[in-house]
């Protein structure tokens, strides 16, 4: 990992006010945690942190992916998010006991801000407003999961992957769409909970039912109304999903 | 629904201040609640509420057995959880736009506290300790979530099947031990995101794995450590798992 130490204090403060835990927080609240936060460098294949680490440190991505997963005691592991720029990993630490619960490791060059998990959890404990945010954060992030619960129980490896391509795309587009898979193929399988085997025949099943092509991480969507109707069939969601942005 | 009209006060302040969210909260807080609920009892098969009903009640699980669902397009059943006595659901409804993201229907006669959402939104934006207990109850929601998403991504129908029977085992039993099925196995199976045939499959596996006897409802695991090394291998969790009360 590579932390510059210099301080680039205005920046800081602007990247840190428009996350949305932060954006009703009052202006003191978010200085102190742009003055407690570093930029940092993480190169593709590090660890952020690792499973029972010591919960010190909360991130902000600003551009890479993440991995977030558990490992199995057999040797597997389960992919819970890949997150991206703008979102936050490990901000619920505080309510771990002092250990990750999942380990978190760059899958390209990622850029992070990383602050101090005691400053949120004095911060909380001074400032509703933002006790408030943090629980709109977690009950989306609850909305998330249940959709997931939902998804792994009920969708086939076919409509999981066209929900995941659906979910690359704005709710207003209509198509045809053409999109860049946001990380390799590998990881997308490993997101979706499938082995690549699986995902192969999956993703070839997929482009028969909706026509779509792939030519390396290009994939073009020929109607959204097509791949909706084939993906949200076995969902209780329709397109657009109410947790997309 | 059968609600009560008597006012059986200081029972429903005692219920009340036993909930994790309630138990640190000031004395008026919980009496503002004590005075706002009603009991009601919802027999067998009854909605407390279904998906995108207004989410004016929240409720306080008694007695019996409440399956917490989603409905997909195709007509097939997401079964969030199956929750009993000590148990809130719908508490997070101040975070759903007002319409529940699940329906909820009794499967066994259950005797509920209501209580007003409106109430709960007042209270955590006044009271900043009610807030921070609603963020360790979501929180936990989050881990038992995760390890969700990471048995149904890994574990194969056996070792969830088995899983489920360890969390109903209190941590420090050691075996041979009896125990009773909380509720009838169609929901069981469904609860495990399992179709019927998938799990008396499963079951039979388990049984000449773990050499589990199962009679109506009334199973007997030998040794909790034979059984815990066929389901928590394929868990990143070793039992007892850190989210079990």
């Amino acid at each position: 990992m590579a932390t510059t130490t210099e301080h680039r204090h205005v920046d800081k403060y602007a990247l840190l006010a428009a996350v949305p835990l932060f954006k009703d927080a009052p202006d003191h609240v978010v200085e102190v945690f742009s003055r407690a936060s570093d930029f940092s460098v993480y190169r593709k294949g590090e660890a952020l942190f690792l499973q029972d680490d010591p919960t010190d440190w909360f991130y902000l991505i600003l551009s890479g992916w993440v991995k977030l997963f558990r490992e199995t005691m057999d040797g597997n592991e389960a992919v819970i998010e890949i997150v991206s720029s703008g979102q936050l990993v490990a901000e619920t630490a505080i309510f771990e006991n002092n250990e990750h619960a999942y380990s978190a490791v760059a899958i390209e060059d990622t850029g992070v801000l990383r602050l101090p998990v005691s400053a949120l959890q004095n911060a909380i404990e001074k400032d509703n407003q933002l006790a408030l945010a943090m629980l709109g954060s977690l009950s989306l992030h609850r909305k998330r999961q249940t959709r997931e619960i939902e998804s792994l129980t009920l969708q086939n490896a076919s409509q999981r992957i066209g929900c995941f391509l659906l979910r690359l795309c704005r709710s207003d587009d209509d198509g045809p769409i053409e999109l860049q898979l946001p990380y390799d193929k590998t990881h997308i399988a490993a997101r979706l909970g499938m082995k690549s085997e699986t995902f192969s025949r999956a993703l070839n099943k997929l482009r028969q039912e909706t026509g779509i092509t792939v030519k390396g991480a290009t994939v073009t969507i020929p109607t959204i109304d097509v791949m909706s109707r084939f993906a949200c069939s076995g969902c209780s969601n329709e397109f657009p999903c109410d947790d997309m942005h």
